[in-house]
């Protein structure tokens, strides 16, 4: 037996320890983690220092570099982290529909965890501390591949949630952190369905292409975010400037701001002239079709790639449109199936909208920077659904159970026996 | 373009229109398309002729050949079945939770359609009626790719179903049928990625292992049912016996059908000879461990084979446990997560039961034939889930559907603006 696969096993036979505790001990072992993470914090930063090391000699710097780089203030952070995840409802247990049948038969809809679940990730050692979090609160047992640039962090890491995990009796497989990097042994973990459940790639473009590619176990993922903005005919402009503001240049870096910006023909004159100069004194480069360029002096031509483009920097694509109808059809051509927003004061306009897009996430009236789990209320995030199965959108704890049936009777069969 | 490429992309460019159908609208198009299968019975039973002929000339016989055939009786069925799922709930647009959060932003989950769904299945021809009725309920365009030995009675079915879908002004493609039956042809269906939403293979293990292995869009399927009645300790023993003869007998067959007994050893010597007589008066074989085979004369001994075969026939493999961990141990190893059952007085071991248990669906004093969508209470089944992803068990309309978010707000931003 690969080792990979050995490993894997040793995982899923950890999942009916875990599968089987009660909310408070879930909690409970949450909270030993962070204080074992904090009990062990130079550990930590001295392994990360190594990683920072070998990061610098290989040349990487920047925003990369960044991610990698832990100091006291983000260990403090990554335990808080774990106590937030402590505290959010247990998934597990619930049930959601419960229905008496004509012949008495009593059908539950039960949530239960769904066994092994491998994270894919890449420099952000966080990231660790955080999956792993989120899926033993739904009772799930995980395997963890990171980036090699964060081995040894991760790896200290790793070491003190296992320390918790064992005060708690449990094993340590239940987070079995990967060590051997090489691509064949990811593809081999991506292989095993019989073992794994479903695997999660957190990343850039790159890595959850190949995943995605690669693995025969389920996948949900996202790729990107091209996220619109439709600022409708009867928008208010003062809020639809405030929502392309925040949407755009709050947080440029990320899937849920914005990298199109559609407007109605009869909103554009007053709406763009106002809005480019609000967004160009924010820095931001602006590329437009002909009738946004007959509005707006100095702006480039966009492109078939622009309209398609996450920047997920401070760029902006411009398009005026018809009527709603356009912004619907530009969308469905070029949207990401992320996130869309519309500007409006009709409320007919925002549920055809809300009606015609199938996005994961549409909003009315808001920021598309909204789109993230914490803000919609599921506390923490394991990821974001742009794969239209299972979950769709930011997913939780509960994203990481699935519901199954439990049926009581009192000796009901389907044809009475004779004997 | 290749041809199955450019058939699926008229079939998504199919989906808006099927999918912003409401309830009524929706109900009236499958009661059409029962009243034109009705019209065209002449031509579909016609069609079936040429079928069950080539069927015969090949030496197909037995059960293969009748589940091919249609008489008026079975095609009146397919019928009463569209109109059956015309009458269910239509979960498209339910909102399933709404929440306000403290900046005032509502936020909502609400059912959409999946968007394009391939059926892949075999010589079953009403397969192709009750699986297109499933996914137009639940808004989704379908691509239908059944057996080459249904291929006439799946075209005939197929007319009368576009004859309603032209009638109520929508593409014949939202119902697409594909007549290129070579498995390259079905290789690239299931990796158009950028089409295809879910993949449902209906069949014997040899095709959905196939469509498991050459998919790259989400497959959801089962292989086996390997379903097991444990007798517990304080079982009542008639209501026992009822279950598994009911289990065993009713409907050898098909994949709810018991496969295993696990007797707890203080319930077998009273429980076990009076079962085996029993249910060797209907024929059944019996293969046992040897505390079976000392309680039961004439008993053939069962192999590890038997322990994970899905007989499928008036077989069942028997085994005498020392307690209900050992029963766990026993289905945790052999069990196909599919349909397991407990009999039992004891409300605390069918509690245990059902914690340990990770499959499907989990009955305490209920016959496993239960696990059924129809007899669940879905209304119709468009498959049975034994991925612990998106559906788990039996699948009806919703499962054909996934939650998003809808928020609305009045111009909440992430980050306050000055401007």
């Amino acid at each position: 037996m690969s080792e990979i696969r050995s490993l894997a096993l040793a995982c899923r036979e950890a999942v009916p320890a875990i599968a089987a505790l009660d909310s408070a001990a879930k909690a409970a072992l949450l909270h030993d983690m962070a204080a074992s993470l904090e009990a062990r914090c130079a550990d930590v930063l001295a392994a990360n220092a190594r990683d920072m090391q070998d990061a610098a000699a290989k040349g990487v710097q920047g925003a990369m570099l960044d991610r990698l780089r832990l100091d006291e203030a983000r260990v403090a952070g990554i335990a808080a982290a774990l106590r937030e995840v402590a505290g959010l409802p247990d998934p597990v247990g619930l049930v959601t529909r419960r229905e008496t049948r004509p012949n008495g038969l009593v059908v539950e809809r039960v949530r239960i965890p769904l066994g092994v679940v491998a994270m894919i990730y890449e420099a952000r050692p966080n990231v660790t501390a955080d999956a792993a979090a989120l899926c033993l609160k739904a009772g799930n047992a995980v395997i963890l591949r990171g980036g090699s640039e964060a081995i040894h962090s991760n790896t200290a890491i790793a070491a003190a949630l296992h320390e918790a995990l064992r005060a708690h009796g449990l094993p340590e497989a239940t987070v079995t952190l990967v060590e051997d990097l090489r691509r064949e042994t990811m593809v081999e973990l991506l292989q095993l369905t019989d073992i794994v459940d479903l695997a999660i790639p957190r990343g850039g473009e790159g890595l959850i292409r190949f995943v995605a590619e690669h693995a025969r176990v389920p996948v949900i993922k996202h790729y990107k975010g091209v996220c619109h903005l439709y600022v409708d005919r009867t928008a208010d402009p003062g809020l639809a400037l405030n929502l392309l503001i925040d949407g755009k240049t709050s947080r440029p870096g990320v899937c849920n701001a914005l990298e199109t910006l559609l407007v109605h023909r009869d909103a554009a004159v007053a709406f763009l002239p106002h809005a480019v100069e609000a967004l160009r004194a924010r820095g931001v480069e602006l590329r437009g079709d002909d009738t946004s360029r007959a509005l707006v002096p100095d702006m480039h031509a966009a492109t078939d790639e622009d309209y398609a483009a996450e920047f997920l920097d401070l760029i902006l694509a411009v398009r005026v449109v018809d009527d709603l109808d356009e912004a619907i059809a530009h969308i469905r051509r070029y949207g990401s199936d992320h996130t869309e927003v519309i500007a409006t004061r009709d409320a007919a306009a925002a549920q055809r909208f809300v009606q015609a897009i199938r996005s994961a996430v549409v909003m009315v009236n808001a920021s598309s920077r909204f789109s993230d789990g914490g803000e919609l209320g599921l506390g923490a995030e394991i990821g974001i659904s742009t794969t239209r199965l299972h979950a769709y959108g930011p997913m939780g704890a509960e994203s990481l159970t699935v519901e199954r049936f439990v049926v009581r009777g009192d000796g009901q069969v389907r044809h009475p026996v004779s004997r």
